[in-house]
């Protein structure tokens, strides 16, 4: 997906956030803020997550806070695992509980404190009832069938919390052959290898990380394990927004799970705000041969 | 009102909503944003006005659109006239039927599209009635006092189609000594001497226009007549969140009318966003001995 100019301001914003939770010191604040406007005047607006790459580094660089939102990512995870019994019984309970927990996993990735600005983990009970109540698009039939047929699938995470309802997908799909991969270093909220713990992932599955500390899937960032086992599985699923926005176009097969959380998404999508979505990009029939080692080679043989 | 930092990523929201209002030329809005970002990240952040006012002439510089706002302010006026007869009835048949007015001149201050990002001229009939419904802080018989004492008022107008309400409410003052002052140049859809005229205020008092472009009141990119109305006033009245963030630390007494758009200047007042407010800055002996003029020489003797 083609960055729009409107994701600037947002990450702008975001930026000032996030530098507001590494430090009290509004003169820091107030530089990372205009070391941002300067770097994004300058920006490969076609790319616009390396902006919100750029801007945690540089917050890294200023304050000497790795990981601003390690304390949100704990309580994230706490409370994800206090609500996982009730919400498994309730799973088990529905109709068609695989088709339910797929709904669940996607309705958890409201768990975002990137672009939810005002969200607060407290709120994280409230927020996933009324994201599992949302609408649904998209062929979840079409999802579990491939799932179930995929010999090889490679699962990308998206954020602290939402993984455990992940992992209540993947116990329920009962496939051996999944793996699981987070960030390799902070990225907002999202999921490392230690949330992924938590979570408690490992022995259900094999758990790596892509190697680098975007948002979404920056390929050509990530480690050459990560390409590798990207290249090679049959079947990628990849949850939330900034994987789509990193990797709809990327030239292979892939299943988005995601909610849509603005309006640019929602519209090149095709569905509203608060959406749940079911999305394949392209089928493998489609796919363009080669494009996803074309993409980590920079070659653009498939961006539209 | 000091700036925040958070007034940055909205004003960069906002160049770019008015690019595009400017133009349909997506490489011009890349370019405008780009300029905005650069000449914002080495800004003086305690002005942050200056930057819209920058925004603005940026614009116009880029696209030649001198006032992308113009078929909006048309259409408010137009709205703003049609809904008067109504309102004016309305507001007779009150109570207290001046300060019914003064209500109902806060409450259209709504008609903001600058920081209402999602506002059309359409919706202005059911905004103005949501938004006097809102709840109203600070003193309206203070102010009406006041007022109704005064010899020389100045009355600082903010927006297009909002200036048709403000005329009921200085109709019903039914005072000879008011001057309203628009802005001198185009300012997001604030007022201009053709809004003044539309909303048929000539005759009923005299209009004149600040001599400048920017929104609230940067006094002193002012014209020289219009800084020496504003120090000769015994009373001002100012409406709108722009007058009292660039305002309300000039040192002499100032009646600001607003409606609370904004969380910022709604921890700076100490109200709710939604809130209709009047607020005294000072009283006359508080003010500072020869403040404006040292407001208008670059003095900075009462900013706090």
């Amino acid at each position: 997906m083609k960055t729009a100019l409107d994701c600037i301001p947002c990450l702008i914003r975001q930026s000032l956030k996030v530098a507001r939770l590494a430090t009290a010191d509004e003169k820091v604040q107030e530089a990372i803020l205009r070391e941002t406007l300067k770097h994004a005047s300058g920006l490969d607006l076609a790319r616009p997550p390396l902006l919100g790459q750029w801007i945690y580094r540089q917050v890294r660089e200023h304050t000497g806070q790795t990981d601003p939102y390690l304390t949100v990512k704990r309580e994230s995870n706490r409370l994800a695992l206090a609500l996982y019994p009730g919400w498994k019984q309730r799973i088990l309970a529905s109709e068609k509980p695989l088709a339910s927990a797929v709904r669940l996993a996607i309705a958890a990735n409201i768990i975002d404190f990137g672009i939810n600005g005002d969200l607060k983990p407290e709120d994280i009970p409230s927020a996933l009832e009324e994201s599992f109540a949302a609408r649904l698009e998209g062929d979840v039939s079409e999802f579990l069938d491939a799932a179930t047929r995929a010999k090889d699938i490679l699962y990308l995470a998206d954020n602290a919390g939402e993984l455990v309802f992940d992992r209540l997908f993947i116990e329920l799909l009962a496939r051996k052959n999944i793996t699981v991969a987070v960030k390799g270093g902070p990225a907002i909220n999202d999921a490392l290898l230690a949330d992924a713990e938590a979570a408690g992932l490992p022995g259900l599955t094999e758990v790596i990380d892509n190697g680098t500390d975007g948002a979404g899937t920056l390929l050509d960032t990530c480690s050459a394990e990560f390409q590798e086992r990207f290249a090679r599985a049959d079947l990628v699923v990849a949850k939330g927004q900034a994987n789509f926005e990193t990797l709809d176009e990327c030239g292979r097969e892939i299943f988005f799970l995601l909610k849509i959380k603005c309006p640019l998404v929602g519209r090149h999508i095709g569905h509203e705000v608060g959406s749940l979505v079911v999305k394949r990009n392209i089928s493998v029939a489609q796919a363009i041969p080669h494009a996803v080692r074309g993409c980590l080679a920079g070659v653009d043989v498939f961006t539209k």
